[in-house]
């Protein structure tokens, strides 16, 4: 038996998300059903977390186990050889039997990306958010600067109800400038279910002056999800790294 | 009666290409639609030449005519907001009568987007073509020197038969890097029909060492279609940008 790590990269446009669903078509049950042809044996993968509907990933991060040794380079070929092009293998390697895509990850990095060009970009749409108006990008470093360490992030969570923990610690929130806009980079030590397009539906808000900036603290000690801001939209989101030990 | 002049940018991939055509949706059709929507009479639009099916644009330029003044900002965005997401109307100029999008065009740019990875990429799949083998950039130079200038390029189209005049001059090939390969930028007074992936199918074959450097000068002067290289694929084109006096 040896376990392997596999680093996914995939376009989330067309799936139901990361997650085996009843209703849609989802990465990890594409996966797993590649894997199973493969190996010849009905075979698991677990996830080091899900990512929504609509929702990109730069690098996922799944492990597996299998009977028999794979040569990384090959499998992850054969791999791709059985999937749609908007899911591709970036890596495959074997890791020791203790290894966990999820337990084990110590951080996660998501980027938002956020357009601000006049008009909407036929290239950027699927892959993007775009904001129609003008951003205070001095109140955003502000807002995001709330945000960072640990909290109870229960206002920004929509799965609060089920009694877990939601204190969660951000590590760091970067403003990138890139072509068209900019990208907002996250770093913590764990996400909730649309933590991350919750607390962007803040930021915006807050940054176009829709609400005052001293909302952050009380939403962030209110623990109401009624409080805080929509959602920012799936399509701007990427799960860019897993970081393990 | 004022002639308007529109700058579009569209994302080719769900589109049978620019022209109207019986068993296709066509990015012209959708424009003209909307314009006749707007203007509440039938109009015609003429562009500066078509793209494929398949093939993108950054800045396609076409023009019409209207009887009535239109305020170029408020109209840009009324046309947007009749067409989908993937053609958006950049621009809205108004222009002298004499004005013609194909005629007077002086120069045209096209690039064309070649990724290197070792594997796929799920985000630019769609807008390169990927070049899974390794290519000899110093040949690839030396081949694209061979076609700048004026030619006849018979052997890089598919409608020679048609007996138009098949000489065009290109300006210049340039190989500019980007992130996870090259874009080669072709700029020239005139392209045939399909004769810029014709051309990258000659180049990609030059510096994949399939066919020798020297067969470009003798295709220059074969005039034979059949004798070049398979058609570079449509996704990996763009047209960029269309140059007036």
């Amino acid at each position: 038996m040896q376990k392997y790590k596999l680093t996914i990269s995939y376009d989330g446009t067309h799936y139901g998300g990361w997650q085996v669903q009843k209703n849609a078509l989802s990465i990890q049950h594409l996966v797993q059903t590649a894997l199973t042809t493969l190996l010849k044996t009905p075979t698991l993968l677990t996830g080091s977390g899900r990512t929504d509907a609509g929702v990109h990933a730069l690098a996922q991060v799944a492990h597996f186990t299998a009977e028999k040794e794979l040569d990384p380079f090959r499998f992850a070929h054969a791999l791709n050889a059985l999937l749609p092009l908007d899911i591709r293998i970036t890596k495959v390697e074997k890791v020791d039997s203790t290894f966990h895509a999820r337990y084990d990850a110590i951080s996660k990095t998501y980027y938002y990306h956020l357009r601000l060009d006049s008009a909407t970009n036929p290239f950027t749409r699927l892959y993007s958010t775009h904001v129609p108006y003008p951003l205070d990008c001095d109140l955003l470093k502000k807002a995001c600067e709330f945000f960072i360490g640990t909290h109870d992030f229960t206002s920004f969570t929509n799965k609060s109800h089920l009694g877990i923990n939601c204190i969660r610690t951000i590590y760091r929130i970067d403003i990138v400038e890139e072509e068209g806009g900019i990208r907002l980079e996250f770093e913590g030590n764990g996400f909730l279910y649309k933590m991350v397009r919750n607390i962007v539906g803040t930021l915006l808000d807050v940054s176009k002056n829709k609400r005052p900036l001293s909302d952050i603290a009380l939403l962030l000690t209110a623990k109401d999800r009624k409080l805080a801001s929509e959602a920012a939209p799936p399509h701007g989101l990427f799960l860019a790294k897993v970081k393990y030990e």
